[in-house]
């Protein structure tokens, strides 16, 4: 199975740390799921605050169980604030629903996985995501 | 009580999806619940986001629950937020409450259950659920 | 992705619940999880208590969570039951480590999901599951 | 407190898999805590079952709250099993009691935080995270 493999998640999140970097944004935390919301990986940057895993992975752990990237989910929050937090409900209060969560795709538009990062604002998490996506030869959804 | 039977449970399913793909809808999953609110049979078809049984489910138990279906829901989630995220809370957070949640009655207007659908928009989902509770001689309270 | 198809998984069920009959079992209900974990399929047999799809995913779910069949976590169970006990805790309360949580494989290997069955003894869940998964032309770990 | 830098918890992680490769063993799935029980990071080999995150985070989690490592807890378990029972409750079912769970020390004794290693049998998991927290130059409680 073509999934995401360990050395690929790798490379996404060395890509997402160093764009953030570029950016001279705060310190981040990403995760990797797989295409079935399982988690390959994570790293928080020194610096970062404790519960940064729960909000990396809710915003990945969201774009993949539903297949929508944290922007869409934002935006269906923002008309429909009731239907999202249900949906939080039914995920077990799992879901962040904020851009940096990104749906990984291989060429063909196939689902892969999720990165989740979080540390600075929601939009440029989701630059520093996105630049780590393509970094690893893969297309971010954003 | 002549309940709903693995069979028709079946057909309400295929049919639904089959309405699904004639209307050119994205990927659907479709649940189908008794009249106590357990799971009779669960179908998510290729392509859908993993996490769709959820989302199906919370839609037809919501329905069949509270004895509302989703659009009823909705109405209400719309004027009085707070009712539908305290009625979430006593049900453990399992209720989706859009369209695309169905009760599923008799002739004489009993509930057998509810059909729960999702993967496209929660009107297209509705439509194509009524269409899968008619086709099995059913009535579907949308 | 060459995951577990929705036709494939109805063939594995309807087999499934074919050989219950000729082995004159009680009403089965069974579950088809992909690789991942998350749900393609499920089917309550007439006459089966209405709780059964929380049984069948239990066992599903711990078979492919863990890379063990049932058979495997119930030897573990019954030679450290904290041990299984304490992972039952890590994932939700959703494991049921007992025959008729089948891992269903390729002919490489590879997992490609697995099968979750109840309704009769556990040996007997487990030999209706192993005919299901092999009539889909796929290799069941008991 | 000088803790667990995320450069070093990637040497521990990277020399723990290494460690496994050596030694033979199945995939392995790695995870760092700090000493308040927050994720640092986590690695899962590919070929490990989809859990793992559960299965290893469990073990740290459990040897840093309770300053206890894997040994000692399952120790206590085989003596007392609804001691170990009672704690799990009270963290909400989030501790994996039997070693692969090692305690991060430095050279003066204190607690930095814990290495969670799962995917062969407990005492192999072990074997390599000590290997992994020695190789960074601190110590492992085992």
């Amino acid at each position: 199975m073509a999934g995401i493999s360990l050395s690929r998640a790798r490379v996404m999140i060395r890509k997402t740390l160093e764009r953030g970097k570029e950016l001279g944004l705060n310190p981040l935390s990403v995760v990797v799921l797989d295409a079935g919301g399982n988690i390959i990986a994570f790293e928080r940057q020194d610096g970062a605050s404790p519960g940064r895993f729960q909000i990396a992975h809710g915003k990945a752990y969201g774009a993949v169980m539903l297949g929508m990237p944290g922007s869409a989910q934002m935006a269906r929050a923002e008309a429909q604030a009731y239907f999202i937090a249900a949906a939080n409900g039914a995920f077990g209060g799992q879901l962040i629903p904020v851009p940096g969560g990104v749906l990984v795709k291989d060429s063909k538009g196939r689902v892969l996985g999720a990165l989740g990062v979080t540390g600075d604002s929601s939009d440029n998490d989701a630059a520093a995501a996105k630049a780590g996506v393509e970094a690893a030869g893969l297309v971010a959804e954003v």
